[in-house]
């Protein structure tokens, strides 16, 4: 079975194709381009370079959240619409799962992934490989990562973290993980982590029809923040 | 300036770009077809998701081997074909260093890069990170990969190994080292691997016009070894 994966959650866009548990291709975008224009452009050069077509795809994984509000949009609208028309399963992955799977870990080294929430705020979650399988350790969170300190304490060894977040986690938490952000080219995650995602939950049975597929943003828009901020101050008027 | 890296040196193809030290786009292909019909087009479709063309391309980085002796003669053509016209400088990049540079690792640890030489052997080389640089531990080398067990025997952190030689080294090198291959998906390198150790030879000054490319072969090809042989018996006869 071939899985489509896309990725749009972040500030590199990202396409990938898996044959049962191999990676046959993978594209990684940072130009600074918008992912509304890039990344279709992207899925039809994915099957051009392959030789693949919409209707060998027996899954389509893509980056589901926390991450860009506008780019998880972009990839779930994208996932839709390839997916709406042959009924192809779906898988909606953590954002945050993907970028902690692509990266490569040693056994059992455990990893922090982090994406970007403004204001000193990250979405956070933490795995640990085991064998050949990702070990989740802390459901996806928003905040400030302060309490993997405590989760992640005992590691001995250095425990990489990874995502446009890094940074943040890293002044956080340096004092009490042993703790090193991936280096640079690594930092945006790769689709290969949205495709073995996505497979993990097809092979648990979670995979969705299209019309399931849910954004998970983890905390409201500024919109909707500014909404209800407006909403309060009127009842307290 | 842009750097433009081609690798088909191995079994998987791959393309990148680089803006000065950032990885804007890669792409890599396994899907078993040649890389004499894959390679050029992956690097138009290179230019024509990133909105780059040749003329902006300032380094012309290739995977030169050791590796596979056609693989090797399909980059290096290729490179040479793009780079002449406009006189694009060149970097001749060892393949096994490409490798050790295409998997993020943590400060301090070794990496062994090591590919498939068949016959029980292989081409290898090992490597450490230290801070922001790759140093080298040891030439590009051919056969049995014994002599990395006393080179590496006082790693205290987990040593990868990468490249499709990974399992070879692993039987024979386990026992002395604290080895492990890494996860599949990784183990056929990057070609973000090939362009940041080309920008470090272009940075050494040590670019080269197309015309001095040469391939890294390591060893005779399996043609000249059995005209030797037939030599060497009409002489003995």
């Amino acid at each position: 079975m071939i899985t489509l994966a896309l990725d749009s959650s972040g500030k590199a866009a990202g396409v990938a194709l898996l044959r049962e548990e191999e990676l046959i291709y993978e594209a990684y975008l940072n130009n600074g381009l918008t992912h509304s224009e890039t990344l279709l452009p992207m899925v039809q050069r994915a099957f051009e370079t392959t030789g693949t077509a919409l209707p060998e795809i027996g899954l389509l994984a893509v980056g589901a959240g926390p991450g860009s509000f506008t780019g998880l949009r972009i990839g779930l609208a994208l996932a839709k619409g390839l997916a709406l028309p042959d009924a192809i399963p779906c898988a909606g992955v953590s954002s945050l799962e993907a970028l902690a799977r692509s990266i490569p870990l040693t056994d059992g080294a455990a990893v922090i992934a982090a994406a970007d929430a403004r204001r000193g705020e990250v979405y956070y979650a933490a795995f640990r490989r085991q064998g050949t399988t990702l070990v989740r350790l802390c459901p996806d969170t928003a905040g400030r990562p302060d309490p993997l300190a405590a989760l992640l304490a005992e590691e001995e060894k250095t425990v990489f973290v990874v995502g446009d977040g890094a940074q943040v986690c890293y002044n956080r938490l340096k004092e009490a993980i042993p703790l090193e952000p991936v280096p640079d080219c690594w930092q945006l995650g790769r689709a290969a982590g949205v495709a073995f995602a996505g497979r993990a939950l097809w092979l648990a049975g979670c995979a969705v029809p299209a019309a399931q597929l849910r954004p998970d943003y983890h905390r409201l828009s500024q919109a909707q923040r500014e909404r209800m901020e407006k909403m309060k101050e009127s009842e307290n008027q």
